[in-house]
């Protein structure tokens, strides 16, 4: 048998906690599957006092989660402090350049430096592993490097933000409107100390800028992807959306076209009856679609102590078993830059606008849409209510920019009040 | 750079056909996702002459798999000629004692011989890899012996022929009885050239067989699993599942008890709206189940060209890359034998039977069953046609051995025409 694999964590927070029990409680089955012992050298996290309900005998305790990277008795740097910058990243460093794998569930991190981590690891011959970084429990990261490594990837899509997806669901289950759905959410403890991350797609849009890098070989550019939040989807946009057989999810979705690379996280339709529009609550679902595998549709929990810690303890036993990849499945120099493309693919969109009771206004609105090369597929008016009435279009497949040149020109006809809602309609 | 990996490709049908497209046409891709370049030494087939749309130039042709795989020119021998013995099992052996590693496509030899030929390569240093011998391009080995390492597994389950469930979904969609439907697969070629390895669930067995073993660490039990075909669904049960929300699915269930391994591949019951129950066609379903992860859910081709080929290259791309592990996930000889347990979860059952035409017929039945301590959850008679009346019963959770005394007892009570069917329904 191998030397003994020695581990050091920094965060005990949820998924901390969650790693050491399996650590403790599955010894002997991760070595029968891994030929080594896996221990835990040292730990550190910002309160050494707090009861976390494990017990941290046997470990050494740094308060500083640098000194506890750089240490000589760790063989890989567990990772789960979080935030893309501060002591994550500093940590992240001093174990890279002290010789030491890196095992982490930091998406920001990655999303934000990625690229020059990756080129810091392989410097040094080590590895970063991030599986528990996207999607939770689901091993998808894994997928994308390996399983289909044998495929030219053509598209990549997700759900992958369960305090999202429990926002929306629950939105269409209850017909309670978003603040108040918002404020469950955060009365169960289901949103970031910044709730922005999760609400305003920033959270998901991390983790699809990390499967696009891998899916095309390209440096990961969370910069240049199309970013919206849920805050603007209302109950009514639930309700049209349902009548007309289709649910809102926040859906990301990466695709190289001949003008480069397209990333959008938006909240979109999908088909009510499609894997991605049964999706509910907190579940996270990442579709993946190669050349030669066709598509390939992965499920699981998308985050909890349990679903994450198994992510984590699957890198770790891989690195135990001598599997070591660069970062992005191949060498961080041979990946490419990314040339934005905004999404010009075209594709059916969804309208909500409010029309004013007046002759002609309806016909006012479908002279700009026809005029932009906007052509309706489906339209639906329906009663008004205090002088307006609520107008439902579906396009056909247009162009978002013919499509947002006809909304921009709705402010013209006079008959249109306040900001139309435009949502893409996605085929999965 | 390191030095090329040399394969010697055995069986050159559709999907060795599509390996080889994959490498000459992605040399340089797979170069960069490996850090290897990939190459070609021998190939060998039944037929030299034939025209595979594919240029053989370069390669030596061997006659004779076992030949081919003892080659000093290559580094894996890439076994893709299928069947559990024969020409298969001698080139894999002749491969593993000649130090080459393996990969294949072939079920029914691991499924069958798994035990010994892991023993023969972990003693000779050598992997097996068989990803696509399982769920066709789904990375389902992969993620069970290596994503969800940190997890005891609790339950494998899987939709795992596509063939099977082809049969069954046409029969729904168009109404036509078994025989016509199979007869249609067979007119399209759905069908291997012994169809009970499709029909008879022998083909859906293996599969689970090999996921079984990886799961609960257990030495591959193809024998004692309990197999059932598809054989004896009829087009009646088909829509009287549909009237009472459920779809027939040839569906592979493993877990492991107290009483010991249960695995069962048969015709049951699942929820119309469930994943599994909405799966259409040729598309297979594994969900895998784990006491930290929670339930994973992958989706995809389960055969043909470009998943299986897919399949094939990423395990050739993992050993580029020198991912090494025990066939089964863990050493052959730390493999435990099973304790074979029939299916003693209880569950409830679906039961369609024929009753004649007699005052106080449906009272024996129910008596019956009463007797065996089989409850009823539903019951619905339809008309009498001929004499005899269908009687669907869904029962309350039971055991098989409690519904089966029941069965028995019915052909004593004089009401009951010809066999009763039994299927039991699944919670998914």
């Amino acid at each position: 048998m191998s030397e003994p694999l020695r581990l050091g964590i920094a965060g005990l927070g949820t998924v901390g906690v969650g790693v050491l029990k399996i650590l403790r409680r599955e010894a002997a089955m991760l070595t029968a599957r891994t030929g080594r012992e896996i221990t835990v050298s040292a730990v550190s996290a910002r309160n050494r006092g707090k009861d976390r309900g494990v017990s941290l005998d046997g470990y050494v305790w740094e308060d500083d989660p640098v000194a506890l990277a750089a240490r000589d008795d760790i063989d890989i740097f567990v990772e789960l402090m979080g935030g893309s910058d501060g002591p994550a990243k500093a940590a992240t460093e001093a174990a890279l350049k002290s010789g030491k794998d890196v095992v982490t569930a930091n998406k920001a991190m990655l999303a934000v430096h990625g690229q020059a981590l990756a080129e810091l690891a392989e410097g040094n011959g080590r590895v970063i592993r991030y599986e528990a970084a996207v999607a939770g429990g689901i091993p998808v990261v894994k997928a994308l490097t390996e399983g289909l490594a044998g495929n030219r990837i053509t598209r990549v899509m997700g759900v992958m933000n369960g305090t999202c997806n429990y926002i929306l669901t629950r939105m269409q289950s209850s017909g309670l409107p978003y603040d108040e759905v918002f404020q469950e959410a955060s009365d169960l403890g289901y949103l970031e100390a910044d709730p922005n991350l999760d609400v305003g797609g920033i959270d998901a849009g991390h983790k699809l800028a990390l499967l696009a890098s891998i899916a095309f070989g390209t440096r990961v550019a969370f910069d240049a992807m199309e970013l919206e939040g849920i805050g603007r989807v209302t109950i009514d946009d639930i309700k049209a959306a349902a009548d007309m057989g289709f649910r809102i999810k926040l859906l990301g979705v990466s695709q190289m076209t001949g003008r480069g690379l397209e990333q959008r996280m938006a909240p979109c339709l999908v088909p009510a009856a499609s894997p991605i529009g049964q999706l509910e609550g907190g579940t996270n679902m990442v579709v993946l679609e190669g050349d030669a595998v066709g598509q390939i549709v992965l499920r699981g929990a998308g985050a909890g102590e349990g679903p994450t810690a198994s992510a984590v303890l699957g890198d770790i036993c891989d690195i135990a078993r001598n599997f070591r990849l660069p970062v992005f499945g191949q060498p961080a120099g041979t990946l490419t830059d990314v040339q934005p493309a905004s999404s010009t693919t075209p594709a059916p969109y969804y309208v909500r606008l409010a029309l004013q009771d007046k002759p002609g206004a309806l016909a006012k609105v479908a002279t700009v849409l026809g005029e932009a090369g906007v052509s309706i597929h489906r339209m639906r008016q329906y009663d008004h209510k205090g002088g307006r009435a609520p107008v439902l279009i579906v396009t056909h497949k247009t162009q978002r920019s013919a499509l947002d040149l006809a909304i921009a020109g709705m402010a013209g006809t006079g008959v249109v009040e306040g900001d139309p809602v435009a949502l893409r309609i996605e085929s999965v």
